[in-house]
């Protein structure tokens, strides 16, 4: 299988933020963005893989910045790094102020999701080859993240997870 | 008012067809399709004009091609011609095979926004400046349009429709 | 097959504006009472035909009217006019006043459906037979509007267009 | 106040039953249907009273016939009964066939509905004259149930609830 | 088949009352609350019956309590006495109070369901085992309710119903 | 302020897999679960602090678990610890079979809310006081959690974060 490009997943959803999406403070629930990043990045996830793609684990997602009713919202979803048969998807969320046209950075997350067969069994899926200066740091990071998710669900010693342990030292 | 280039609207909507909006035959809803497309519309009117924009309507619209449930669809919605207030936004649907990869032309359609001011008043707007040759084509059928839907609300006489009538000569 | 009268595809759709489909302005989102429309024109075509229907085209469709959170939307749907396999709908919406009771048109509207068989190949259906003066008027204007559909899609010569022509005569 | 007919309440709402509001066995849920009872009713109720309504109770409903996925469904609501300021609203559920296009009783139910000002205080609304056979013997049943709901509330003895206690002798 | 406790099938949905669920004075549709409702106990039904469940029937529900938008509401339902294939589930809302944690009762309301096969025939479940005072108490209600109910129906003569008469004597 | 135990925060939310929440595999979508994690999160939060509540970040979240259509889902949320103004949100999500009634755990997570008075601005709320083993032991991780959330932000340095920096010595 050859490597594929970032550019061939990359996914945009630009979308409102609609009054049933909403909270008290009149600003996007936490859910209904967790839902939308879901959408994207499984559509870039099935783009990399061409075949049925589930959501695996969604990493630490910041939400640092309320979105208020009636803005427009882009989620931009893309492959950052392929493994056997799991993927981990970048998802950059911006808003855009109507009055000056000018984006700003939302939100930030990582979602992995695993290729499957119509049984459900995963399947190997095609390397990806970062091109980017963006694309290749996130591609190295990829790997201490997927080390940290087996320590945090037991299935790797802290010890023997080397490329995260290095942070600490 | 500076005029705008059409890259300055255009706006991307990719999703999933989920299963609460296919009909009986397991294909998108007409009616689902034709909300999607106002929504990237209204985001494409609203980047041209930075205003509040409402729909003030749709023009002939084909439904071609079924879209099957779990299909990923891409809305792609762009200004197409300004006049004072209103703007027609020009609509393209693309339809993804996901083992291929391959994009294929589902739909195409178009809408007529007007901006306005906080009270519902319409409100000045930038020119549009096309720039590609399908965007200087579809810059000169508006106009046609234009004509023939002031023909059909019985605004201006048939005979007054210049551009339209020449192609009937 | 015999004739039927429009009555007996006549469908009525009453039902509020709920908060969750209305715009910035606080008025029913366009794409909203497109896909209400969609789903009332679906029904009347369906009770002409007796067939699974899908939704082949959406004439020029006009909003004219805002219609606020809260309101009571009335979209009555009827068969305008059947050809081999289509068949016009021609929609009218009504917005009424809570206090005084009196209601308004907001909207008018014409969609067109085919009706196929379980496998999606179209299939004959039974002409329709105008009785009260508007049934007929929307009867003959129908077939212009099919040439214009025709025309604009590529399928037609403006010359050949008999009944259109003569609009620009 | 001059009383009122019930044709100047009626209501109808006819549409779909789509794939999201259907139980495992691909039936309309029961909770569906209930809702969109009561947006007929609440309408029917508004028609009336020219007020804004509230649901103040759902008297027994029965769901004796599963109305499968696809079908279309008529909700037809009437006020059956004016009081001070409650009216009992009466709901009839038909369910059509495709192919023979026979509509068939699906459900009744019967709700109530309080008018009330702007600050949620209950108001005088006008009387109900019925004037077919079912719309008299429905008013007079009306009678009965309010006794009996008042009576299940512990609002009336049984011994005073004179209507209602006549059927046990 | 043993005989079952009602803690084997109590039922807890709490949720947030979403913008998209309310009216126009800002409370929980009516609509909506019996929605919630249905589901819950459809899920208390199957946990007694551990079959698809159906609803039978919604008897008299008062809404004397108006819901606000973002309340926190809690949908408690039970099994409260068991018959051959049928079980009536006895559901109690509460809302509670942001700054004082106060829970009050807004609703009661009682449905009905029917256990049934793959082909919905109905099947036998087990009996309830009452334990607790209220428990025992809407057990022996269940019984002048079911009889109230065929005598609605006209299925049982009021004479023969020998518990609810006895209410007004 | 008082310190609160786990017990009064504790929420659970108790609904079906319907029909218009599953994926291509007929499974609840991942973006629902996470949509209905932060309901539930969300009203733990608010019973903690009787405060106005934000989603401030997801955990990592892991989809162990498969959850077909029509399954009993019941995630229940409670505060596993409070900080100055923020808290950590402790989630289980538990499916349960509808003929043997066992239940299993599907999937764990973690959210973090912070409370804010109307304006937006964080204020401080109760501290928690853990009372079972599985209770004390969440609340103590979550103080590593916190610092690894604060050393991927960027806000600490790993050689700071004493109770991390432990794990990998």
């Amino acid at each position: 299988m050859e490597a594929k490009s970032p550019s061939e997943s990359r996914t945009t959803l630009t979308d409102l933020v609609l009054p049933s999406e909403t909270n008290p403070l009149n600003n996007l629930f936490g859910g209904e963005l967790l839902a939308r990043m879901d959408r994207a990045a499984s559509i870039a996830a099935r783009r990399h893989s061409r075949r049925i793609v589930v959501t695996a684990s969604v990493n630490h997602v910041a939400f640092n910045k309320a979105i208020p009713l009636g803005s427009v919202v882009t989620v931009e979803a893309v492959v950052s790094r392929a493994f056997k048969s799991s993927m981990e998807i970048y998802i950059d969320v911006w808003v855009e102020d109507r009055e000056s046209g000018r984006r700003t950075k939302a939100n930030e997350a990582i979602y992995t999701f695993v290729a499957v067969d119509e049984t459900g069994t995963p399947i190997q899926i095609p390397a990806l080859k970062p091109e980017t200066d963006l694309e290749k740091e996130r591609f190295d990071a990829a790997l201490r993240r997927k080390q940290l998710s087996l320590v945090l669900a037991g299935k790797m010693k802290p010890k023997e997870a080397t490329e995260l342990k290095a942070l600490f030292e």
